[in-house]
């Protein structure tokens, strides 16, 4: 029986690319041999690569002047790729600091750059983002870096900051492709595949194609944004097995109608668990509501006493993956894109009989 | 029809290999969820990737006091990741050239290390390794590294360099799990997981535990085998997948008989490849026989013309793969562990014909 699977990543995908990548896995589509067998540099191959970032792209309507890479090493592979790529050492950059996503790649910077933190919601124990307009960014930023959403915290920017000339980095990890966004507002966007792309093993970084050239002459060349770009992200063998996986979750996506479809639906998703929460007095979700993410819902019970149980049990009625980041504790339920409604349904209900049970 | 594919990397797998991956793509062993979808902090997760761990220490016979990473970025993230946690800035390091390869770590070292090349087989054409015992290794140097088969030029080290107290560091992306090996002469053996291995995105690092620590402040945290060794390798989320198939393959290793069977298997291969081709005045490999890859064979027609056609005759009999690399043209066989003996007898079989119909 397949379950609900509410990790934070690696996480549920959709069960037609689960099936799709059986049927072929052996045989790819007459070839003879399995996608993750065939040489990187066949046509084939190369043709998959390419139909992958050509989805990205119409999906996200990124527009022309952006680069598209398929890298390894992930977001946190990224948190020192931002600093190498961008800056000469010496330089300066702002980090606004919204949780523990933030806080790594702010620590990672400060290996290369003189990181300004620019806003900390450390002391509202990262319930919040910074408000609207608040952000002051000093003139020597090489660039501004935000963590659009934040997985252990469920905290989600519901606007893009403006830093005016200043370049806007942003891990966008756990909410890529759950919404649409303007790509032009930002000089780079990098996300881990393993939330809403794909397997994990697989970065993909979208970046102003004027941003290249930067690049310090130490950085690792498999890091390399713009030695990466013009080898169409192989200037080392590529992960052709997740690059091939995530070109079925794009396509999965265009087939459910792109991403204002997916923002409705998560919108529903989001709307349906939190809605449960705060109709109750035995459930809660610290984070600001405007602040709310759509992807990653943490919540408590009033006695910690009960968190074991209710995770257990949740297994038990084919609720996976409900214990909270081991750094806070508590419920997460995340609601990436291949999370069905029917998911979040059972998880309500199931959270509803739990309560009345315990409550 | 399954082909025979000798394509270099990403290269052919065993078809048992395969066959076990489809059957669990869905659910993964009765827990409802694909292996992709599993946390990698999951007991289930952390038990596959312990396991595979488990298996290659003892099919590789690997001592205690070595650890064992799997990583992201390829050999190619390891060309900077070598100076990068084992040196200092300032510091000085070994290379030996015998290829495309080594020629990349060496560019790569350049950037954090001052590079003496040791031995430089370029004026031979990349066709033997420097003779045994000829090496003379400056005392400045941090290291010694050499690449243990060269995939482009079919060229492989038929014995092991002493270096004294230095230790050896080794690129052993293409011989990997091919033949027994003494991993206590090595301070560090690193392969990209593309050829014997598994699927790409994948890199195993063997490092002798008193060679940590030595990590340059600047390393980025994802190629940082300290701390990676500190956090079983999932300082950020691995590549699941990939490190799941690696654990299938070793486990088909073991099924075979481990590395001694591996070994006779492929010393089969190699002769009967290499024999085919030394009894023909029609085809023609330049590299020394001591020197001789036991996995690419690379080789020659006697006009360049007949290439295209040959690679075109093979492919429509089944035959995959068989183009040389495009740096070099002619002819290559990468026969890997997963090249059961059928295959190459068939090459053979296909070169003979192809012989009678053009010599």
């Amino acid at each position: 029986m397949r379950v609900y699977n509410f990790s934070a990543g690696p996480a549920t995908m959709p069960l037609e690319v689960l099936e799709r990548a059986q049927a072929e896995l052996i045989d790819w589509r007459g070839s003879g041999m399995s996608v993750m067998e065939m040489s990187h540099r066949s046509k084939e191959f190369v043709t998959v690569a390419a139909q992958a970032e050509a989805r990205l792209r119409a999906l996200l309507a990124v527009p022309e002047e952006y680069a598209v890479l398929f890298l390894q090493g992930g977001a946190t592979g990224q948190f020192a790729g931002v600093p190498l790529n961008l800056t000469a050492p010496g330089a300066a950059a702002a980090y606004v600091n919204t949780g523990s996503w933030s806080a790594k790649a702010i620590d990672e910077a400060r290996k290369y750059v003189d990181v300004h933190v620019v806003a900390d919601e450390k002391d509202s124990n990262y319930t919040t983002v910074p408000a609207e307009g608040s952000l002051e960014v000093p003139g020597d930023a090489a660039y501004l870096h935000l963590t659009l959403n934040e997985t252990i915290g469920g905290v989600e920017f519901p606007y893009l900051p403006d830093a005016g000339e200043i370049p806007l980095v942003t891990d966008a990890s756990s909410t890529m492709l759950s919404r649409p966004v303007d790509v032009s507002r930002f000089g780079v966007i990098y996300a881990g595949a393993q939330k809403n792309l794909g397997p994990s093993g697989l970065v993909v970084i979208i970046v102003r194609r004027d941003l290249m050239g930067r690049a310090r002459p130490e950085v690792p060349a498999a890091m390399d944004w713009t030695a990466m770009a013009e080898a169409d992200s192989m200037l080392n063998t590529p992960p052709t097995l997740a690059w091939y996986l995530v070109g079925l979750v794009l396509e999965w996506v265009e087939e459910q109608g792109g991403l204002t479809a997916m923002a409705e639906r998560n919108r529903a998703k989001a709307e349906l668990i939190y809605g449960t929460i705060d109709r109750s007095d035995f459930y809660s979700n610290p984070v600001q509501p405007a602040a709310r993410s759509w992807m990653n819902v943490p919540f408590l019970v009033p006695d910690p006493a009960l968190e074991k149980p209710f995770v257990a049990a949740a297994e038990a009625a084919g609720l996976s993956g409900l214990g909270g980041h081991r750094s806070v504790g508590g419920m997460r339920a995340s609601i990436y894109n291949a999370m069905p409604i029917e998911g979040v349904q059972a998880l309500v209900d199931f959270m509803t009989d739990f309560e009345k049970q315990n409550g």
